[in-house]
């Protein structure tokens, strides 16, 4: 979806937007010397906003992080340990949340509510605090302008890669930029996924704006995407604007707007399905575009529930144009949709038309699935005007593998 | 769930009760020379109810049944083939399915409205209606009271083993009997999964008071099992009452209504529960049961989102007592339950109690969840009235390697 408004940055640094630093580092929660303990800092307020996980069962970093933002919507830093998710740890958890904020804020002599905490990992076990304030007093130390890659490697768990996007807009003609930073699906011990993300820009924006653009744009992107179906206890978001590009202040009514909010939708996108292409144990990533639909909310409940089927997925592995499991989900996603008019097309195989089947070349369209690294499956309804895309990804062997490996 | 209200018979017979008869055989829609056409015949017009998938892509033999039954309540027959779930067939398909039905009715000497029609099998294909008519007419031929393993071999695709059971109750001092067989989750080509089932009992039940009973015993057994969380095209319950016990007309005003409505669900749990067993790839079954949820919906909505989960199930294929996935499930139900006062338990082992984890010997519990050939995962949300039971299986290679393979 890049396109001529925004230019797209081959490197994804965090730290790209003009006021911003990070590192990482390993302070012990991770049993190899790998990174688990990273933080962005921006040298002024940052407007900020944040959407977290719908589940109930919130982790204590995520309360944590709202009553910062409640105070005032400005941020300085945002602290992150991955190796422990510090959820379903009651009152010593959030005591614990609490304390990693408050020694981060002491340590980069910022104020409490201007910074957010974050944590990925196994659940329903304390944090060991000596080690996470041990990391948190050496973290000012190995902040710098470079420290992107540290940051992002200290939030991963069994993610595979680092998942990391830019783009630059112009805005009254000074140079946006705008980051990303994000992991997916993985565990230390076996444990439910968590998408975690953070977003930097040096453009000049409102909290209030940054949150409803951050709201509008997570649902057409991170909320888009599904591994397993599952909701995880600790899913966040958090952006960072520091104002330092100099432009006006961002609004809809900004003649630049737009192209600011591709800008920003394309680095949540390219995010979203990298989350989704990393999944556990995926093989090839997977877009469902549903068009036609009566309604949006109708095409996006049809495609998630086509991206989140087990039957499609590993249909998918198998390199199995299976179109009649496709329909089933079209049949069972709660939506009121005429069963007469449904066209299905898996890559650039028409494989039902007006609810008919199409004869296609099944072997060519087998080796379109078994080659294909992006599989595109298009569902149109020809009932309406809503439309929705979801990614995710397939079932495989090494989803159960992963995911069935004694805790040890 | 059996009591001494009903007697449980060994041999589950769907011929057992008075007045049916069955048989089944193969007529070319299976490859190999497996049955794969069958029928039930009640000897007397039965009182009828059925109960139909949610899917809004019904296939054709289910709108050919509600016909049928619409035209009386009375059934004498149930024509079923597998091979071939004449599901998205369009006109084409409803044709065949009516002529399914018309055969039947002329092979057998009743009305068309008498016979109803099930299918299961390979979507999107028409039925060689060759082959169908043939075998139906040579059907008549292979009914007898003894007939019961070959109707239950029929509808079977790859499931491992036939699913039936029986049970007996005194009503009005007469012996009424109730039997039941069902097919589960297997496919000839890789396809979605099918629920089957089909209850004869010789009582003397009105079919729209039988219809009433079917509903809620669905609810509460068929409706409570998941493999996949797919939703078939074709699934359909069928229920027949001959009425040849002998026994007054059964209402829930009758003194003994309470002992064959246990009676009624036992059988149907069995089945569900044998459907479960019998997962795709599965190595056990899992119950979990939810209490002290504020509404019974609610208890239900939870107890199927741990039953479905694919973290849980994959949990459960590696032995793992992962609490962590479970009150994550909880959390993301859609159901508003306080979040302080979650008790879990997997087997005998109390993992979690209000909402706090409690240590638990993981070495006997991996142990348990090793041999177990049924898991219990009981949780109590201690936050009011409601509970429900869901079953389900494991999530393991087999099932992907059983969904993935090719379609050759």
């Amino acid at each position: 979806m890049a396109n001529a408004s925004f230019e797209v940055l081959e490197e994804g640094q965090v730290t790209a937007p003009k006021g911003f630093r990070a590192g990482g580092l390993h302070c012990g929660l991770k049993k190899t010397e790998r990174h688990d303990l990273g933080v962005i800092l921006c040298e002024v307020p940052a407007s900020a906003a944040a959407v977290y996980t719908t589940n109930l069962f919130q982790a204590a970093p995520l309360k944590i992080t709202r009553e910062s933002l409640a105070q005032g919507g400005t941020l300085r830093a945002v602290v992150v340990n991955s190796g422990n998710a510090n959820a379903c740890t009651g009152q010593q958890g959030e005591e614990d949340a609490r304390k990693m904020r408050s020694a981060m804020a002491a340590a980069l002599g910022v104020s409490e509510h201007e910074v957010a905490v974050g944590s990925t990992g196994v659940i329903g076990e304390l944090l060991p605090m000596e080690k996470v304030l041990n990391g948190i007093e050496r973290l000012p130390a190995v902040i710098s302008p470079n420290g992107s890659d540290d940051f992002c490697q200290a939030i991963l768990t069994t993610d595979l890669v680092k998942k990391t996007a830019s783009s630059k807009v112009l805005v009254d003609g000074k140079e946006v930029i705008i980051s990303g930073a994000a992991k997916g699906s993985g565990m230390i011990h076996p444990n439910m996924a968590t998408m975690l993300g953070f977003m930097t820009t040096d453009a000049q924006i409102e909290s209030s704006v940054l949150q409803s653009l951050l709201r509008e744009v997570t649902n057409v992107t991170f909320n888009m995407i599904t591994v397993d179906g599952d909701t995880s206890t600790n899913d966040m978001l958090v952006a960072m604007a520091s104002g330092l590009a100099g432009n006006n202040p961002l609004t809809p009514q900004h003649p630049d707007w737009q192209a600011f909010a591709d800008a920003f939708r394309y680095v949540a996108e390219v995010l979203a399905k990298a989350i989704a292409r990393d999944g556990e144990g995926a093989t090839k990533l997977v877009e469902v575009r549903v068009t036609g639909a009566p309604t949006t909310d109708g095409a996006r409940a049809i495609a998630k529930t086509i991206m989140g089927s087990s039957l499609v997925k590993t249909a998918l592995f198998g390199a199995d144009a299976n179109w009649g499991r496709i329909i089933a989900c079209v049949g069972r996603a709660g939506v009121q949709v005429s069963t007469e008019k449904v066209d299905i097309a898996v890559g650039d195989f028409k494989v039902l038309e007006q609810s008919a089947p199409v004869p296609f070349d099944d072997d060519a369209a087998c080796e379109y699935l078994k080659v294909a690294d992006l599989v595109h499956i298009q569902v149109d309804l020809n009932d309406g005007p809503g439309s929705a895309v979801a990614w995710g990804c397939d079932l495989t062997y090494e989803y159960v593998r992963i995911n069935a490996a004694y805790r040890t």
